[in-house]
């Protein structure tokens, strides 16, 4: 990811404090780029838990760096590391790679003996997660790239319109995205990438964030309110739809932003493709019907009463609404597996199903069977 | 519609100079409750264009005493009066009662001899369309109560969750509004009736008008998001959609502000009833393929970017998006009929067909056609 001309990732240890972590501050996005120091792990929960950072990638990478910080409070103990990864779990109910990394990083953890150094052994951990994890989202992209080429043939050069929802880009993950991973690739590749960057409330993420990393790689996009993609699809204004996700079903339903639904149901009236891009990582092999069995969490009310932006040179946050309104703020929604057209993985573009899942991840299905 | 405990219409000629027509100005709310004076027909016409005023009905009975206020300022002469219809034809290309309203007020004046006081004739007109469109709202309300009152009946006195888009309420009519008329009649008739309001981006319509209006009448409601509605539809939490109409083809197809498609198909992917309430002077009996014939405004890219509000005492204009994106705003979207349950007019209930259309209103349906 560019910003100004630099090359960043969204988490990285400090060049000057091997005891700091660093993030981006995703709250001050678009106005502000603004890094901020994780000192403790407490920190970084704290950067989960008020979306400093977010994003299913990042948040596991994030957790991953706060047990190797609570590793360096505990002076190298293993039992208030274990405390952490506890509270750590339960940031973000929703988020199946946050549990994910963390049980990687105990994994480690139950390895070592006494004599080991766990802190060492934690940082190098948390290092691979984020390594492997930009190697996932170029997987990602690589496999997602020919999807554009064909439509970018059978257009006979003419704009490719993406549409995406919430921000499953560069941001939310290490590097590349998960659904930019594919338009990154194919601006490079030469094809006339365009892309329609659903707003995204409650939070915007699609109006701070994706809007804002796409304007850095100067990939052409233009934002709508989540409103508007209906339309657009009736019109034949977008060729595919592209989102990143929280969790799969191991039948290939997908929990997502909310609103993700609503853009499935539409692509399907209209005959348009609906992609879904995720790391292996989020699928939960333990689930079934995501509907029925995906717990979906309300979130604070005031992001839906309030939004985030500038006024003159101040960041503020506004109220919208008056004082006598009750206000409900579900975070996901579900998109059933019959409205996903497929799933771009590191691995390959399968069906969203059982089977199409099983025929990418053999050993996984295996031993989610056993 | 009450206001701290006062009744109140939408547009009246003041009590106190009858060259003055009052408005309240719904760029305010909910923050203030403004009257504004509009004292010229250019005043009427900039109500219109900014948004002072809205919705299908209003925005009708606006233009109408914008042209009684261009007959004060010629004197009585009808030249201006009729520069200004071509004028005030112009503010909202969609709105198909600001042609019927202004083609009613020219009517009029195409009658009048020189003898005539056009002056007074045209207060009449203009105030007769005020009060038969109270008398139109309270049929649409009388008309889809009983739709609210079986679900109430099936439901065995459990709340009846209505979904609406937008604001088709008091405000936008001159009063009772349109979707919004059986919820209050239900409410009078002791129905246990709640309300989810969609925010409806770009403009907030619903937290700043329909859920300041529901809450100045006391209705139950809960403010959501425009990407919240499919989940709640997958989890029985909605049993019947209801929202207005700024123009309808004589085939049922439904303009209605942009995102009230997504609605009509998360409903229809859900067995939920999706009613559109209307009064007979929006159907353009002219057109039959709402998709194809009805030209859908792009308006100021601004309404996305900057979100009204309230910080500490002060209203202000929040910009949410960074300055490198560009931003498309597409204001309406059409409705398919094929997704529409039933119409909700003033003289009856209909399916939203041509067959249904022209049984409901057989002379309408016949001048079309000759």
């Amino acid at each position: 990811m560019n910003t100004a001309g630099e090359s960043f990732r969204t988490i990285w240890l400090s060049p000057d404090d091997p005891a700091i972590v660093q993030i981006i501050d995703q709250r001050r996005l678009p106005h502000d780029f603004v890094i901020a120091d994780l000192g403790t792990w407490r920190d970084g929960a704290s950067a989960i838990t008020n979306m400093a950072v977010r994003g299913a990638p990042l948040i596991g990478a994030t957790a991953a760096w706060s047990l190797y910080l609570a590793s360096i409070q505990s002076g190298g103990a293993a039992g208030p590391v274990i405390e952490a990864a506890d509270k750590l779990m339960a940031t973000r109910p929703t988020a199946v790679n946050l549990r994910w990394a963390i049980e990687r990083m105990l994994g480690v953890m139950a390895k070592l003996s006494d004599h080991d150094d766990l802190i060492g052994r934690l940082r190098a951990e948390a290092q691979a997660i984020c390594d492997e994890d930009v190697e996932i989202s170029r997987g990602i992209g690589e496999h997602g790239l020919p999807l554009l080429e064909a439509i970018a043939k059978r257009k006979d050069g003419e704009t490719v319109n993406v549409l995406t929802h919430c921000n499953a880009g560069s941001l939310a993950t290490i590097n590349w995205g998960t659904a930019t991973a594919p338009v990154y690739l194919a601006q490079e590749k030469g094809i006339d990438v365009h892309v329609w960057v659903d707003e995204t409330r409650p939070r915007n993420q699609g109006s701070q964030l994706t809007a804002w990393e796409l304007a850095q790689n100067n990939v052409p996009h233009t934002l709508i309110v989540d409103n508007a993609g209906g339309h657009l699809m009736q019109h034949g204004m977008v060729d595919i739809c592209i989102t990143g996700t929280d969790r799969t079903t191991r039948s290939g339903d997908v929990a997502n932003k909310i609103g993700t639904y609503l853009k499935a149901l539409a692509a399907a009236a209209n005959n348009i493709p609906f992609y879904v891009a995720l790391p292996s990582t989020t699928i939960d092999w333990t689930i079934h019907d995501g509907l029925a069995e995906i717990p979906i969490e309300q979130r604070d009310p005031r992001e839906v009463s309030h939004v985030y932006g500038r006024v003159g040179g101040n960041t503020v946050e506004t109220l919208t609404v008056g004082s006598d309104t009750a206000i409900s703020n579900y975070a996901f929604d579900v998109t059933p597996a019959s409205l996903v057209t497929g799933l771009i993985t590191e691995c390959g573009v399968c069906e969203a199903s059982e089977v199409g899942l099983a025929a990418l991840f053999p050993d996984l299905a295996r031993q989610a069977n056993d």
